[in-house]
């Protein structure tokens, strides 16, 4: 019989019809005014959802290339940094700046909490010559919101250290206003909040962060920050664009910008505390203690593989991420981002309690339906 | 906030996203060896559909085309038929047989039953020279079923009577064969069941209809069905065909056959039975007497006006039908035929809770999801 499958996963994530239909369309050159035209209002856009009228860069990469981007272009063979290191993410700029040889402080933190205050300050009370602090905005592997004002803060008061912020589950989630927070550097991508394929990557950067680029010794060709910006100003690329993506990103970001960024944040508040309420409701445990808007992390019942419940899960049509690492088989994930609505929310719940009635455990049908509807009822003027 | 507007009126449904994709082709030529081959496919596809190896035909034409084309065809001018006449459907019925001059007998019922056994054995006790018996298998303004097997066996006992059926709501929603069951001429159209766009209508045949095609006087041109039938067996058309309506037909008709007639009509059984439990478990009350599988009415709460509580439903993104006539304002219909699964029932079920809370119904939030998962687990092997 048929069985929607519907993607709760953080990235990729459902496509709105208006992007499915631009994608859909023949392509056209990117040496056209046209193309130039459509490049220039997807950047305007872009500035216009980052609150800001600097530089606003897109790539050809999914994230990973950006984070990379904002390494080689920022810093120096040897720079101090100081990595917020609490999941695959973490583990991914500590990676990046290993590989470009940076002086690593590596401040690893259990999956699922994010990092100490004191202990910030203990590690740049120790090493005031670092140069940048590099951390996610919201990291997706265990699904935990860390706080970027108060690391902009603490970057600000050094001498010379940039904030390098992944966004890649937060631009599109939250309210993220780099220029108002004192990020330096934000990366982002967009088969996460921005609702696209993935393919294309975004990077805002500080007016602190560009005179870095002149000073920059790290070897880089395809992403090189100073190249593109001088093209990308003027509706050029330095290589050939991601242009179906860039012509869906102006769709999505039109739809965005059309809901307003304020309300977006806002419904992805409601979404991810109507799903943490729910799950919670049914008796299952949070995995982080700082969630993120962006996906909710859920421990499995024990006794139950977190694998085992994602496939009787799929048989109800939804399609949830597990664990990645040591909490494969732990913990499943359920995202909330992008183009999702409360129905969705409640529907998946819905699933989820179907789910658990099935592998056998004691739970009433109905009853994380309805906390999440209280939510959405006591949140919104439904 | 982004509110997802989900489309649950009996008609047009959502189209399937490989149908979707196939609209959006770029159009062929019909007169070309490709779509010869693609009508031929088709109509193989349609006759599985209906287990049948009969002529099966197809119009550009809404329902109401193979309507008007089953009275101009099939009856000559003062012939007596037998209208059930149930609901908007059932006068349209009647319209077309008086338009054409029909000697008319109009069974009229209340809106929400279906007719009487005794009542038809008098009538065509009365009148046995009856020459057709007109009915909705499903009658959409009143979500209800009419039995087509008894007329079937009534109409087959009176000496030259055929059974003419408005499969309009019923194909893609029951097992409908005509052959098996005894029907003489089937209607349906592809905004149903068939999860199409509105604008192709599709006409099965008995043997003995197919002897009365000479005998008529009637007068049409458009909708002539020896012209068509002639013409299509070879993948032609007389006029025009709707090219992409029927491109998009030949795929929906892939995924009605892959999930398997069988299998469709059952979880079209389903899906009504847990929509009609949830709603009376919200304390609503059932329209229909004999409620069919492909929408189910219900009354609004005492007091309440059923459009004002459609707006409130609307709100939550859940558009859903009135009611036609005098049922205007006092009965919702909400359909579930065509591309729905399990979960979308529950959705809208969670979605009519929020909205009685909201107009101030003393109801359990919750418990008629509860209901509706209750009825899925029961039946289906999730």
């Amino acid at each position: 019989m048929l069985i929607k499958e519907r993607l709760f996963t953080p990235g990729p994530v459902p496509l709105p019809p208006q992007v499915v239909k631009a994608l859909g369309q023949q392509i056209i050159h990117h040496r056209t005014p046209e193309f130039t035209q459509i490049f220039l209002d997807t950047r305007k856009n872009l500035q216009k959802l980052l609150k800001t009228e600097r530089d606003v860069l897109m790539f050809a990469s999914s994230g990973t290339g950006a984070m990379e981007a904002a390494v080689t272009n920022f810093f120096r063979k040897g720079d101090r940094v100081l990595v917020i290191n609490a999941g695959k993410f973490g583990q991914r700029w500590r990676e990046i700046a290993s590989t470009y040889e940076l002086k690593l402080i590596d401040y690893e933190i259990e999956w699922g909490k994010t990092y100490d205050r004191e202990k910030i300050l203990e590690i740049v009370g120790e090493f005031p010559d670092i140069k940048g602090i590099f951390v996610q905005h919201s990291e997706t592997s265990t699904t935990t919101l860390h706080d970027v004002r108060y690391l902009a803060e603490v970057s600000n008061k050094l001498e010379d250290c940039i904030l390098v912020v992944d966004g890649i589950t937060s631009v599109g989630v939250y309210e993220v206003y780099p220029e108002e927070i004192g990020i330096d550097v934000l990366v982002t991508g967009s088969q996460k909040a921005l609702m696209l394929p993935p393919g294309l990557s975004v990077m805002y950067y500080s007016e602190k962060a560009e005179k870095r680029l002149s000073r920059s010794n790290l070897p880089k060709y395809y992403l090189d920050v100073p190249k593109e910006a001088k093209k990308q100003a003027k509706g050029q690329t330095a290589y050939t664009p991601a242009i179906n993506l860039i012509i869906a990103l102006n769709e999505s970001l039109k739809l965005i910008l059309d809901e307003g960024v304020e309300n977006l944040a806002k419904r992805h508040e409601i979404m991810a505390k109507a799903t943490r309420e729910a799950v919670q409701e049914l008796g299952l445990k949070l995995l982080s203690e700082s969630p993120a808007n962006s996906a909710t992390g859920v421990y499995a019942p024990a006794g139950i593989d977190a694998d085992d419940l994602r496939k009787q899960l799929l048989k109800t049509g939804f399609r949830v991420a597990g664990g990645q690492d040591h909490l494969k088989g732990k913990i499943f994930r359920i995202a909330h981002m992008g183009y999702f609505d409360f129905m969705d929310v409640i529907q998946v719940i819905a699933g989820l309690e179907i789910t658990l009635y099935k592998i056998g455990m004691n739970i009433e049908l109905g009853k994380g339906v309805k906390k999440a509807q209280e939510v959405i009822l006591a949140e919104t003027n439904f």
